[in-house]
């Protein structure tokens, strides 16, 4: 049996909280099951009735008789945890919990929500919600909710399943989905996920046969590893997963908090998240229903290459821009297709890509010629994907251009996608034959190449894997301090395999003639657990040249930290050779509360600070996605070499970064931030180097990430 | 009588090249106007028939009894020219001319075309097209044209007036719209634009008071500044112009080519252009359609604080992220707004912005609560607009909602928006109702955010009017090279009123000790007109710190020199002080093709180089538009002073802009281009110094912009 299989197909219900008064959760939740043909037991509890809804009603769970897989549970919140306690010694293995009270009104509702998650755990028993709309097994009449979950326009059964932790509005992504004639399968409201998470949930709809897309509403996840695994699953098994994350903006977070306390995490890093586990992120309700008619479909694009054939030549045009701006490319058409297109569109016609076969060519004493060039363009192997430009063509011509493109998309597996214009009831007939033939109708030219983009974008991008990790933590010096100085951040640094200055470690007093053989210029700076900000307090100087000028400024800097910082324990002054020729870039960790360690990387100075150009990955990864996240920098261009300067060592930088990651992963027990800034990239074949580090751990014992 | 009267309005209407044939443009021509309600006279012109569609045929348009104010022409290409003249000799003072095969076609057919366009000024009438679908006023019946124009689903009459460049593709627009609910006025799709120009048509919108929105689909203009002047029109009358622009990418750019042989120009000109003019510029039809009916509903946004009212929390949490993306704040309620909701709405409802008043809350019971707090949260002065998410409410709680929302809606001048997943058909009367109020249906929370913002933008954001621009063109000393040298081009930047370095120039010799009284450490460039990339040639020495240095620096430049381009005049040599301080930015001039001088403004270095981070805007311009310009750049933050810098001089900098704007449109007939690179930002206070200028003139005499 799959995973959560009698939550979503089970044997009998008990409606724990059912009522005759309609308005009620319980009463919307038996009713549905009773009207909407589901097969198993239905069994109202309410020891108030004898009889609800023309049902035998139960005094207690304990009372339902067998088999009885799920309850659902329509009670105020105190009393939910001893019922989930009842279903769980009747053997009820499922309850959905409607109604809220819990996390998202204070902390009074957080202690009762982990009160219902260690009753669950006690008592074996899982559970959707609370604070839901329930779930919908849509083909097998499972109606196991309430309001817009139950009521009409009702979901038709199809291949879409989805889990949305909003009822209202992801529901609302469903309402229009219908409405476009997409059919869901699985839909599960997941509310406060106390216990099935949308990473569970997605797992399941991965198991599941029936479901081909996977849709998510998301406005946070607390495993962020778990979603990505869940994910990665999806994606490794075919199954496209759409997700519209919501919830990013400073706006957002501060309504989502009041919503239903998720928490949301940082969307840079949820969006690193989604590209390394190959999940199509999506910001409006028609990209869905775009989207999701496209992969229902079932072809596979090849390739960017796409061809566009119409009798509108400004859908050509506005095609051909929105390609350009997502990835695609017109194909170049081989010479036998050409010739193919001549002998058979009309003399005006324009045979290059775009293909324009002039307003009028759609006759049905033409549908041979059509079918004909439709085929030979399908059949072309420098074309990926084939968009007809269908614009304002209603009626006859309309009915033949569909049955055409029907058949010559029959015999090929490309994508084939149509712009039309024409609203369904000018054209019935031609929306039929493509709706069942599986071509996509979408409503501009702009919206074919965008998803003909997203198309190309998932057969064609790998999932980024994360990369290969030394087995075993790391061991960490007994340092007492959280925050690491210089000196203790540089030794952890290059414990992952990174490259520091080569430094060294004078008494925190000044350093006088006959230090030693230093490699001047040199940096000075001074250690302190206690000082951070080394620059601020006056304890950095640079580009020292001699012995005298070093005593001058060791001198300098310890008057001005005692100044600066005058409680602040001196642990020495560091001296560092000054690196030339090098470009500042910085590598940051985060050990985010969702995702764990999370590396950053940018071009230090304007482009981190005023640009924010910066990428994120979820660590561990190995170099290939390394490199990805620092081709993605809009700046990128500048480690190529740009005004002369020579191109920097981006194989070392990636090296760097992986190991980074490779490091901060099997510290993340530890590890709660680092900054290497700058971390300097040399010239390529010289490698790169840490100039200077802060680390800052977590107390030995903590919480592991 | 306003612009082009006769042409909307015509008292009869001409079909030359009539037929009896349903499938000839003329023939849908004449069927479309006898038979959708045109009251004027319908006269066809065939020499082959007496009779055509139960109307006389005239065998010429010399035999068409008074009064025919328009002539439809359905001939091929080649006839046309002469039809035209025959059409002046008659009085028919405007033709649309349908058939292709003008300069979309090549070099034969650029010649016709030319001929036509003389023959209709001489003979004086105006024409609409060629290779176009033709022209309809709707109220009117007047359906001259072809295809999609005149068949269904036909336009329904509304306040939008459209220009369409491309038949197809701009009749798609028209056609979405029209499913959408929206009516039009004039609808004519210009093609070649041969004669009338969407600019011209634009205008006779702006005078047309049945016009209240104008649309346009626009591939090319061939004057910018007409365009840009009908556009400010139009926005001072309070109409707003949406327009799409197509053929923006090289794909696009290439596919507009090969199908109506638009001139396209730079995107990124047309863009600052529709900046300066106020045009809402889309990318998608569902857009349009959106931003039609939000301006239709004729309120105007007073800000961009904007109140969230719904049951569904996961709608609002979308709304506030796409807020954020929109400029747009949740309003800070007031307190006596705060008191209303707390007596209206459920107890556990959120009365913070977003208003969430849980499910349930909308039944008719609660309607007066409802209205209550609808009219508090639109009468509070916090907030400007307010958006409803009705989500997924559908039945009777929607009437009901729909009901006092039309209420409140019309006690208030806010704008008021509704996001609603529901279908029609399952909630048809709240449809209705809202629709009869104007209050927009939009398909989603993101897309009511999108809307708001545009309205909020369009209302508060200045058209950005040209400057003042001194009277009378520049006189030029009578130079005799286009391309000119440094110290020339830094002679025209300093006439334009911007401060370049006071340089010295010497003859192209060494310079010899004893040369005078230098400010070093200075710059030494080669004056040559023969040699525009100085660098290249080993013509620049910089900070050259004394005179034998001087003399030494001198002597290598004229070896490099000579080595490197030994043919080239050596004009001299010059010296400049080297200026310490100063940021690097680069001011350019383009005199473009369709909109004339440009200046384009960025960051030196890798800004502009590797960032492409630029900002253009048609000159002339005065300093409030010069710092929008700076303002909007990427790298704006830079000018503040970031990582110890000073800030810069952004009066002085915008001063030069507005000056070099102002000189290069009084100059537009001779200055081609115009680059100084660097314009030095020297700290707030110390103003701008141009360090090198490379100006190319046009032939003396030569055409003017």
């Amino acid at each position: 049996m799959q995973a959560l299989e009698r939550l979503f197909n089970p044997r009998g219900i008990a409606i724990i909280g059912a009522s005759n008064d309609p308005g009620r959760p319980g009463a919307q939740a038996m009713n549905a099951l009773s009207q909407r043909g589901y097969a198993g037991g239905i069994y109202p509890v309410n020891p108030k009735y004898q009889e609800l809804g023309g049902l035998k009603s139960y005094p207690a769970i304990a009372d339902v008789p067998d088999p009885c897989d799920v309850a659902i549970v329509a009670l105020p919140a105190a009393h939910v945890p001893a019922i989930i306690a009842d279903c769980g010694r009747r053997g009820v293995r499922y309850a959905v919990v409607l109604g809220g009270g819990f996390r998202e009104t204070g902390e009074r509702g957080r202690e009762l929500e982990a009160e219902l998650l260690r009753v669950a755990r006690e008592h074996e028993v899982r559970l959707v919600g609370p604070n839901c709309l329930g779930l919908v097994n849509v083909p097998d009449r499972v109606f196991a909710g309430f309001g817009s979950m139950v009521r009409p326009p009702l979901m038709q059964p199809g291949a879409v399943s989805a889990v949305i932790q909003s009822g209202g509005f992801g529901n609302s992504l469903v309402m229009r989905c219908g409405a476009a004639g997409i059919g869901f399968r699985h839909v599960v409201a997941s509310g406060n996920e106390t216990d099935l998470t949308c990473a569970e949930l997605i797992d399941a709809f991965v198991d599941d046969p029936a479901t081909r897309v996977i849709l998510a509403y998301i406005e946070g996840v607390r495993d962020g590893r778990a979603f990505m695994a869940a994910a990665r699953r999806a994606r490794a098994a075919g199954k496209p997963v759409i997700v519209w994350k919501a919830g990013n903006s400073e706006q957002g977070m501060k309504a989502a908090a009041s919503h239903t306390a998720n928490m949301t995490g940082s969307y840079d890093i949820f969006r690193a998240a989604f590209r390394q586990c190959g999940v199509i992120e999506i910001r409006d309700i028609e990209d869905i229903v775009d989207y999701v008619r496209a992969f229902l479909a079932g072809r596979a694009a090849p390739g960017r290459r796409v061809a566009v054939m119409g009798g509108s030549g400004g859908s050509a045009v506005v095609f051909s821009d929105a390609a350009d701006q997502h990835g695609l490319t017109l194909a170049m058409l081989s010479e036998s297709t050409k010739t193919v297109l001549a002998q058979n569109l009309p003399g005006v016609a324009s045979l290059d890509n775009p293909i324009d076969f002039a307003a009028g060519f759609l006759s049905d004493a033409n549908a041979g010629r059509l079918l004909a060039s439709l085929d030979a363009v399908l059949a072309d192997p420098q074309v990926d994907q084939l968009a007809l430009m269908l614009a304002t063509v209603v009626g006859k011509p309309a009915r033949m251009t569909a049955d055409m493109l029907a058949q010559a998309a029959q015999r090929s597996g490309k994508p084939v996608m149509v712009f039309w214009a024409s609203p369904r009831d000018a054209s019935p007939e031609a929306y039929e034959i493509l709706e069942r033939a599986g071509i996509p109708i979408l409503s501009s030219p702009a919206r074919v190449a965008r998803t003909m983009g997203v198309l190309a974008d998932h057969a064609l991008s790998p999932i980024e894997q994360p990369g290969d990790v030394p087995a075993g933590p790391r061991e960490l010096p007994d340092w007492p301090d959280t925050v690491l100085d210089e000196r203790r951040s540089k030794q952890l640094v290059a414990a992952f395999g990174v490259p520091v200055t080569q430094d060294r470690v004078f008494p925190a007093a000044p350093i006088e003639a006959g230090a030693g053989d230093l490699p001047y210029p040199v940096a000075v700076k001074i250690v302190s657990p206690d000082i951070a900000h080394k620059s601020d307090a006056g304890g950095v100087r640079l580009d020292v040249r001699d012995p005298s000028r070093l005593a001058e400024a060791s001198r300098s800097i310890l008057e001005s930290v005692r100044r600066a910082a005058p409680q602040a324990r001196l642990e020495g002054l560091l001296v560092s050779p000054m690196i030339r020729d090098g470009m500042e870039t910085i590598v940051g960790v985060i050990n985010d509360e969702v995702f764990g360690p999370v590396v950053a990387f940018g071009l230090g100075g304007i482009f981190a600070e005023v640009l924010k150009d910066l990428s994120y990955r979820v660590a561990p990864f190995g170099v290939d996605v390394a490199r990805s996240m620092i081709a993605e920098l809009r700046s990128a261009p500048m480690f190529a070499g740009v005004r002369g300067q020579s191109p920097r060592d981006v194989d070392a930088l990636a090296a760097a970064l992986a190991a980074v990651s490779q490091g901060a992963w099997q510290m993340r027990d530890r590890l709660q931030e680092l900054d290497i800034n700058p971390l300097l990239a040399l010239p390529a074949g010289h490698g790169i180097v840490a100039v200077d580090a802060l680390a800052v751990l977590r107390p030995a014992g903590g919480g592991a990430a």
